[in-house]
């Protein structure tokens, strides 16, 4: 791992160290009081908004390279961190970042730097509790914030449309896969988990097919306790059983036909 | 476009015209007589089976680059193809093609090759009617072959991996949207298509909900013919209504909850 001293240390040095031609965007959702939110920060010396990125040291595997990045950004770690589509289009990078930072700051980058060239990104999407993140700027970053998905700023380069497939995938993902548990408290009621799921789909879902869709994944514990202070019957806790979780992410969940 | 004499005249001089540092490999899955298989190619000077690769022009679409490499491969167009997943482990390349071509011929390359470095590789699958499949030896294969899914050779570098994670893949994509139109023929009959998916997920399905679930996704034609020849009752035929299936493809499909 390299420290540097700021965007501007990265923009020219960081060809030393990082794979060029290929960086990675991470599309970061967070879910509070039945909005779904995204992380997004200001680049240094530019001011676009834009999605928290990075890039992949020559030695480091990709899925390592994604998880540091959102540790670097967000402080947090193990949290259902995504792969979801590479964005290969040649014309992404043309009014890219690292030019315009140039250009603000008057500095005249050697011919062959490392970032002016074309890039890939790959996309990698992650689920996280709202209240547990609280990002700081970084050498990278002015501003970190959190925005509405129905009221996103515009953003650099592709990053709208990067934003707008991670949201597609995710909806995919979530009718056959559970993803919520890094999205919700530990203990949660089953009626928290539509409202969950009926956010980020943004369609209102049977009550009774929502229920047995997702005890039917087998990886949901109901608890003995239950939510007190609820004015009618009081619902059952539930929690995620992670290690039958996990199993089922690497192998593919059982969904019936 | 650029022309090649020879897979050696691409290792030698192709860093000119693609990126560096990423290829593009195709998982290409067949359906034939309910087997399903999959095409490899022996590479030039190397011997070693692996899938169907490429790389990216340094002014081409990811996406063209794949259709273009499958163009070349196969000489099909127009057919499935998805992007499914970026393999970057960095000790994929260590016991690489070209290293090993440049071995067997005794040839010193410039140190800086462009082949010699890390690569990672973005996997894409695609479906094809079998039948339709005749490839040819190019300029990078010495040959290709057919090869049951059960049944699959040892393959160059990370291959076997990237083999397993698209039949993952394409298993998971099976259960949210239709994805059979390229591998069967135009009209179908629902035990037919049954039989597909039974093969591509290895398992036996309810024959009810099947039918129920594929034509809930509301892009299967039910035409007036029936298949002839059949001993007990004849059953329809059906055909994938194509417009509608491309609109679904891009928006997602509607499954029910």
């Amino acid at each position: 791992m390299v420290e540097f001293k700021s965007a501007n240390d990265l923009r020219l040095r960081g060809g030393k160290y990082f794979m060029a031609g290929i960086s990675i965007d991470c599309v970061i959702f967070g879910f509070h009081d039945g909005q779904l939110k995204l992380l997004l920060s200001t680049v240094a010396n530019v001011g676009d908004w834009a999605l928290p990125a990075g890039f992949i040291y020559k030695d480091e595997h990709i899925d390592d390279s994604a998880k540091r990045i959102l540790k670097e950004r967000t402080g947090l770690e193990d949290i259902f961190l995504q792969q979801f589509y590479v964005f290969g289009d040649p014309n992404r990078c043309d009014n890219n970042i690292t030019k315009n930072a140039f250009e603000k700051l008057q500095i005249t980058p050697p011919n062959n730097n490392w970032l002016l060239g074309r890039f890939l990104t790959v996309g990698y999407y992650a689920l996280v509790d709202f209240a547990a993140v609280n990002p700081s700027p970084d050498y990278f970053s002015d501003q970190y914030a959190w925005h509405d998905i129905h009221q996103l700023p515009n953003m650099a380069m592709d990053h709208g449309a990067i934003v707008q497939q991670a949201l597609l995938t995710l909806r995919i993902h979530l009718r056959y896969q559970p993803v919520g548990y890094s999205l919700l408290p530990e203990k949660f009621t089953m009626p928290e988990l539509q409202k969950l799921y009926e956010t980020i789909l943004d369609q209102k879902l049977d009550r009774r097919n929502f229920q047995r869709k997702m005890i039917g994944y087998g990886i949901l514990k109901r608890l003995k306790q239950r939510r007190e202070g609820v004015a009618h019957k009081a619902p059952y806790l539930y929690s995620f059983d992670l290690r039958k979780y996990h199993k089922a992410l690497k192998e593919g969940f059982q969904t019936s036909w």
